[in-house]
């Protein structure tokens, strides 16, 4: 039997039943928050602060510091970036400090804050993140931020993008109940994944607020290849 | 939109996210305990008394009722049966009330205790299951019990099954994301179930136990047409 396992957590809510001290932990928010972070980094930002609540990220603005926030898909009044990808393309962000609160995204960042190594994934960093991660020869945990703790078919439809490109590349690799599921999802939705994703929730929450060009990013690959990993509070560019 | 949701929750610990005061909630252990209940109540069982606790099941047992516990997948000592389907079968369980310990199944219900109405599924009540819920009319979530709280192939598979039965014979219903990705893993190992679930976890928890008869059991639908309510601490009979 292989080695190392990959398996997927469905909500930050669920994580302490699959925490462990050896696992890397992929953080994944894929409208948004983790496609923004990569392009941020993308972008030149040098490190992000990613907060739990508002309130902190105000402290930071507050000092002098770019800051985003975002609640319920929509940028908060205040604060330089909501958690558009776009917010985040530009000189701008160069060579910056970013505090960022997120609805779904930096919660899921901070319940993972403990495990052995957190990186960040997304459509947009695919590849480089599967190949850095098979490097680092470690066991694998996908865990989905969801929709305020529910399951959500994007994170999940790209949680079975990376079980399928690991297990394509690496031999090394076991897969649990949940990858082993979204594995199989993401053979159906692979091949249209906008389509696909139509009949979710996410279709119905960002409904009256016009996401079509930012989900139309989100979901296309390697446009960020960069690997954002945590450490301490500040999450940085790891090295490739 | 449909005026009725049904949705699904991959584990008991996540309960709390998905709560509400108006869906009925279905208890799903396929391997095996939602399966040997249908199995006690098909062979006239008049009451089971669910217990989250060993030691709530021997109070039971010394107080001269029927007792059944398992822990791991192993009946344990001192009790009248474990899991099994097999132990329900036959006139020894008629008209009697017995209380259940498991590992995964009675936690499910522990945990939905207050939920406006609790009922067991399995592929052994399937059809009459869906009939029963439609007819209700009202928002159904389907709590998967997984293995020690974590997301599982065999329960998952059973919740996709029941989504597209329910959906095929009413309108009434949308879909929240955890049925829609579990109805395509349906499409996807309903052909063939045993063979779909091979490769997932269950295969390697039950590996030394010699469990292929109650599992190739389990997979039979219909074969227990009932549908087990739970009304204060007992499960009963629902009428069809």
């Amino acid at each position: 039997m292989p080695r190392l396992k990959i398996d997927a957590c469905f909500s930050p809510y669920l994580y302490p039943v699959y925490a462990d001290t050896e696992s890397i932990v992929v953080v994944i928010d894929v409208f948004r928050a983790t496609s923004a972070i990569c392009v941020a980094f993308h972008y030149g930002a040098e490190k992000i602060i990613p907060v739990a609540t508002v309130e902190e990220a105000l402290q930071y603005k507050k000092q002098g510091m770019l800051a985003g926030a975002e609640r319920d898909a929509i940028k908060l009044e205040g604060f330089d970036f909501g958690n558009s990808p776009y917010d985040y393309m530009g000189n701008h962000v160069k060579d910056k400090t970013i505090a960022l609160t997120t609805t779904n995204g930096t919660q899921a960042i901070e319940a993972a804050r403990n495990a052995y190594k957190v990186v960040i994934g997304s459509f947009l960093n695919i590849d480089v993140l599967c190949d850095w991660l098979i490097k680092q020869n470690c066991s694998i945990l996908l865990l989905c931020s969801g929709w305020k703790n529910k399951f959500n078919m994007e994170d999940s439809l790209f949680a079975g993008a990376v079980t399928q490109q690991i297990i394509d590349k690496s031999a090394d690799y076991r897969l649990g109940d949940g990858c082993l599921a979204l594995k199989y999802l993401y053979q159906i939705g692979k091949e249209r994944p906008t389509k696909f994703l139509n009949y979710s929730s996410h279709k119905e929450r960002f409904a009256k607020l016009n996401l079509k060009k930012d989900i139309r990013y989100c979901l296309m690959p390697n446009s960020a290849p960069v690997v954002p990993i945590l450490e301490g509070k500040f999450l940085v560019k790891a090295a490739l």
